[in-house]
């Protein structure tokens, strides 16, 4: 008997809840026999795993996690392997490419590699406090294991500079306290101390909580591991409590839709009465 | 009799695949009498739309559109406003809030309003092409004609300067050809020729079209306005057609797992001969 070729699915499940995890997720996770995740993540989705093998993992095994996915899926097995978020955002996905690497793995092969996005906790958050994310924006994960500290502070430093929008995945954990007030201080000698900042927590998860506040405060809030810290460019407002960047509409249009002298529809800016 | 109160869904629909798209997209558009959106946006969801009004826009008519269906929805109606990908990035949301401010609009006044996360073009594109995403990450638009083309050159040079993936959204009109030529230039000036570049046209579409090259050949290839542009780190491979940002594991980890001397488990990375 032909044995089946194995299967890998690299899953990204969102923030977690149901109604804004893919169909394509959700699919991935029932053609699967077995199912691999960080512990947290398993039981977010545990409603969908009957019947199913389960290997949950603790949060340091990530090389053992991906090598066993790889491993049991080459066998012959459905695997998926899931991260919350996308799972090619500080995800899985990369770590198992190396994997894949490094055994020699080529195109063809058994496993065959599926990856199915999520919504990130960078674009998930935003929903929950309006509309941060209307203008140029970058991710920056604030976890040192792996990355020097050097590294981090000088994309912080360029961000700032350079007026994106700031997410910060990771901003602080049990042993990683001082961080989030460095990245404060690199933040506040480029942006105003009113700049609003949002903080989420287990977006779209039971025990959500969203602060709205500003540079100069957010370090009197709760910030923890699961905490996404997102800190507004200098254009951003507070609208009834709703974080608000921008697109940039009112440098070219009225609000009646009109354009303005000197401007024209569809070319670039014209910059001379311009500050954004 | 008393009137209902006016809904305002504001929707990501992801790239358009109704397999990438949430099940709460799904839902807003259900329970819409009126759907609102650019026209290539329309067609994507033409299937749900069968019973339901539905105004369709050309591209620079976003303040007309936004005005429209907050108005709509104020009288009473479920009006959802779509955009691909996700509202909130570069999309009608913020544009949104800034008219319910110019029209002194209060939380708790008509319409409600209800915003639905979607999977953005970056992580869409991401996920066809590998795993470019493990580490920090920016999205910049070239688009030129809501922001002074000095903004965007800034935080390009920030962005290849401080080593973040760069993922780029609207790199080219017909009337806008020579920003990614620039661009290209600014980059280069930061990292090799070799530098792995994705170009994914029509992400989960019918048409969809996907280039991986390198940062010193990508503008041989055709790249247009529904072209998204990823542009890896110094780190960033290329492995059996596949692009990958590393996480970092190896400048703590073996592949079979075991730490590396000097380096704690759960602890900050020490970074004497780290060269990430």
């Amino acid at each position: 008997m032909k044995r089946k070729k194995g299967q890998l699915f690299l899953v990204g499940i969102g923030p977690g809840h149901e109604d804004i995890m893919t169909p394509a997720a959700l699919d991935a996770i029932k053609q699967s026999d077995l199912v691999i995740g960080y512990k947290t993540y398993i039981k977010l989705v545990k409603n969908l795993l009957e019947g199913k093998e389960v290997i949950s993992a603790d949060m340091t095994e990530e090389i053992d996690r991906a090598r066993k996915a790889i491993e049991l899926a080459k066998q012959g097995q459905s695997v998926t392997l899931i991260s919350s978020g996308d799972v090619g955002v500080y995800g899985m996905s990369g770590l198992v490419f190396e994997i894949l690497k490094e055994t020699g793995w080529k195109n063809g092969d058994a496993p065959d590699i599926h990856l199915v996005p999520g919504i990130t906790a960078m674009n998930a958050c935003a929903s929950l406090v309006g509309a941060p994310l209307t203008h140029d924006y970058c991710c920056i994960s604030l976890s040192d294991l792996l990355t020097p500290w050097e590294v981090i502070e000088k994309r912080i430093n360029a961000a700032a500079m350079a007026d994106f929008v700031i997410g910060l995945y990771n901003p602080k954990s049990k042993h990683r306290t001082e961080q989030i007030t460095k990245v404060q201080k690199i933040i506040s000698e480029y942006r105003t101390p009113h700049t609003p900042v949002a903080l989420v927590k287990n977006a779209y998860r039971k025990k959500e909580h969203i602060v709205i506040t500003d540079l100069a405060h957010f370090l009197e809030e709760e910030v923890g591991m699961l905490t996404t810290v997102i800190i507004g460019n200098s254009h951003t407002f507070i609208f009834e409590n709703y974080m608000v960047t921008p697109r940039g509409y009112t440098n070219k249009y009225q609000w009646d839709g009109q354009i303005i002298k000197g401007q024209t529809r569809a070319r670039s800016l014209v910059v001379d009465e311009v500050t954004s």
